[in-house]
């Protein structure tokens, strides 16, 4: 948390309290009371300086969506971008994507968004990975049943951690990709901050996967 | 089957039925009496020239190994490795791998390998690939409760396909490789001449995976 070479990161946030949550368990089973129109609600947790959620919230009105980070100074950048768009099919939230299940309801999130998630490449720190069974279990707390998490990546060892996690699990995949950027099936790739930094440095990995009916 | 431009090839097979087998459902349920020493029997679907299952056969006295190959012109440059190796743990099957349930008894076969599988791209092809549902369920009935198979491939696409089938059909993956000559986990690589010929031009990918014990 960088905030203290940030101090207008604080002020910022609580001057755009209609955009931003820093306490999200009191409206939990009722998130769509923040957005004008109830429709399907997609959530990014470690949404960075928040380009993708924008983006997305941009080329899907017919959605709502969430972007939730854990770094204040990172959030605050994130929030800056989504007053200047002017949309109101997105919030932001201030806290530990590990809680979700604290502050959603069961069903409440159609689908969860992971970009480049931070490595955690040390074994000892495993558990704090966003694909570790951990937070998977809390994801498959708050989809619906067969709701999607999305997951891309730079990182080869989070990648083929990932892939074992998520299957271990009991997560059905919808699709695998080992080179989003070459790929020609027509699948939508709204770029992320560090997507665009590092592509060009090798191939950007993708996979979509639901849990089970019978979770 | 270029047989036609190999002549040399029936005879050869012909002549070391030692080691050759060309029919082999009255085998089922007795592999082992074609070996010296009872042990684990590991077998490999499309082995090519060889070279894998005779490097296999060398540094692995400990089991017995059996290479299947649909196309004769190629078996029979294997079965010319697998004589000047002078080894006895190994037999070739000249045969199509899709039948291995039919000639192969449930739990005969500790593991299962498939290197370089044909990619076989088009969609219509789907069902001819070595890790569609159809081939995957024949190796659940030869392989013993938790027996593996282990896929490596230089073939983007069909490593995507893979991944997603192997999953849907309920497996459970052990580890993932997106570049198997960088790893340094230490896994045992044995390389096939397709391996040699072409991971200069990319990564080799690689999963192990098993069946549930409750298939
Ligand atoms: C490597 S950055 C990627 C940012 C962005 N998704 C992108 O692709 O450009 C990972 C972000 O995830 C955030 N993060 C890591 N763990 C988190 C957690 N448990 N909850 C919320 N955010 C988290 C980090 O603070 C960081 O901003
Ligand atoms: C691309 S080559 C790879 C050979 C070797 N595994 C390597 O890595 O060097 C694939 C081989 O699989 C064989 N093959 C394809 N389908 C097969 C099947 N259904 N049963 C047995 N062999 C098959 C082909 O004839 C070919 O020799």
């Amino acid at each position: 948390m960088r905030v203290r070479n940030k101090p207008w990161a604080k002020d910022y946030m609580a001057e755009h309290t209609d955009q931003m949550v820093v306490e999200p368990e009191p409206l939990m089973g009722k998130w769509q009371s923040r957005f004008p129109k109830e429709q399907p609600l997609y959530v990014e947790i470690g949404t960075g300086k928040g380009q993708f959620i924008v983006e997305m919230a941009k080329a899907h009105p017919e959605n709502n969506f969430i972007g939730i980070e854990i770094q204040m100074s990172v959030i605050a950048a994130a929030l800056k971008k989504v007053v200047a768009s002017g949309l109101t099919n997105i919030q932001l939230v201030h806290t530990d994507g590990e809680a979700i299940n604290t502050f959603f309801a069961q069903g409440e999130v159609a689908g969860l968004y992971l970009n480049f998630s931070d490595p955690w490449p040390k074994t000892r720190h495993i558990k704090r990975r966003l694909t570790s069974p951990v937070f998977l279990a809390h994801y498959a707390d708050v989809l619906p049943a067969g709701g999607s998490v999305q997951f891309k990546t730079d990182n080869r060892g989070l990648f083929e951690y990932s892939l074992g996690s998520l299957n271990n699990f009991g997560m059905v995949f919808d699709g695998v990709w080992l080179d989003l950027h070459a790929a020609t099936d027509g699948v939508e790739d709204i770029q992320t901050e560090y997507e665009q930094k590092f592509s060009s440095k090798g191939p950007i990995y993708q996979v979509i996967a639901h849990f089970p009916e019978d979770k």
